[in-house]
């Protein structure tokens, strides 16, 4: 996947929207606990219902290590199924990882090659040589934990390095690093106030954005102060489309939660842009 | 497992050497490719040979992953081999997680619960809503990312937060998190003069060290500056054990190896304690 393609997708779609593929089996419809894979049937139902409102799918992947290797199989079989409804669906492996070296190479093959996702959340606490071995890949992004919308970004994140905010300091410093053309960042829609200055500093970049929703951002704002001339946003929603209903009709529900978040987003490019 | 437990077995084997199972399928001998699980056999080799001189194993999640489903059922056949051959030995899951709320709850599920780690390392960029959940696990310990070994450590570990570098933030912002007791902290073995700062504000967690050996750091030093009076470090070492020889004496080359850590590990002990 290149920028290019992302972009001409979500103008061809009207749609920014990212849908977080966060499968709980507590949460999902019960009469899917009788499938073989549940949370592949699960998944696959979800897409099915929401691709033509989405230009993403990011698959928590938490919740899929939380249920061993049967996880794992359901979420190989997830990322093949998205690519064989449409290969132009930018995937997000949402695994936060960081380790160095030979480590996070070997995590950027799980997620890049064998998986076969377009892009990988990664943590910048351990520095430059926790983030370039993934920038190596080519056509493969790497998005980068900016400021996060929970409670706890303020331990850190929020912390400020010679008067400048530690998230800033993460931005600006992994500008530096080899392939930064190749980053994406994680900025939380629950803290707009502080994407005008991101925005300063990566006029370009996209941001993918957490926290619209169940969690409290505006979409409006976020499209006020975080669009670009090229768009530059993915907003991700999870639990608001998911979990629209827990009855036979939860895909039928999925899918007007995601048709009125495009609905939303086309008004905004159309504001905006 | 419990703290005093990891206590006494350090005491009774004159050891606190954690064996790392970065397990690379282009490293191991390569005999061991025809077995039907090549990544098990080795770890259960290494295992075999090395565990009267350790206390504590450490896979990396990574190397794991990078193989997909088969590297998850390595995984858990390795930790149960591993319970198997004495209940006593403390398992580290190196997996570096960090993310918040129900998403950590769910990767601590997977190693606590699933995979039956007695502990996992976990990032700290996102502060308190991302480590306690991990904290909630009577029983299990949650090691935290405090001073890497790596170069990108001086990128934002060693900024400076009121005068004081992110790291040690970090870690006396952790100790006002519930269960904080339940806390170890990664701490690298190349940063020595820090030591002594870092025991200054924890003296009594446990750290876990790498990057003796192969990375460069030295024991004696280690010990000189991060001993307390319970001991209180896990020194890691994995090439330097697991690739001691590629040929069909692997197995007893790691063993040399890990006794000679052991043997100096029983010097300091006697030396300072």
């Amino acid at each position: 996947m290149n920028i290019e393609l992302l972009i001409d997708q979500i103008k061809k779609k009207q749609s920014f929207l990212c849908v977080g593929l966060d499968v709980d089996l507590e949460k999902i419809p019960p009469h899917l606990l009788q499938e073989e894979d549940p949370i592949f049937a699960f998944n696959k139902a979800i897409i099915d219902a929401t691709h033509t409102y989405a230009v993403a799918y990011k698959p928590n992947i938490a919740f899929y290590e939380a249920y061993g290797v049967k996880g794992w199989q359901a979420l190989a079989k997830t990322i093949d199924y998205i690519d064989s409804i449409d290969k132009n669906l930018f995937t997000i492996a949402d695994a936060k990882r960081g380790d160095i070296g030979n480590t996070a190479s070997r995590y950027a093959k799980a997620f890049f090659e064998d998986l076969n996702f377009d892009s990988v959340t990664v943590a910048p606490y351990m520095g430059r040589d926790s983030v370039e071995p993934f920038l190596e890949f080519e056509g493969k992004f790497t998005i980068l934990l900016g400021l996060t919308s929970n409670p706890g970004a303020a331990d850190f994140e929020l912390q400020k390095i010679d008067g400048k905010p530690l998230y800033m300091e993460v931005i600006e410093k992994s500008l530096t690093y080899k392939n930064s053309e190749q980053l994406m960042y994680v900025v939380g829609a629950t803290k707009t106030s502080y994407l005008a200055e991101i925005r300063a500093l990566i006029p370009n970049h996209f941001l993918l954005v957490p926290g619209v929703g169940a969690q409290g951002g505006s979409l409006s704002e976020v499209c006020e102060y975080g669009f670009t001339a090229t768009i530059g946003l993915l907003v991700n929603s999870s639990r608001g489309i998911l979990y629209a209903s827990n009855k036979e009709d939860f895909a039928q529900a999925a899918a007007i939660e995601a048709q009125k978040l495009q609905l939303e987003m086309k008004s905004e490019l159309e504001k905006r842009l």
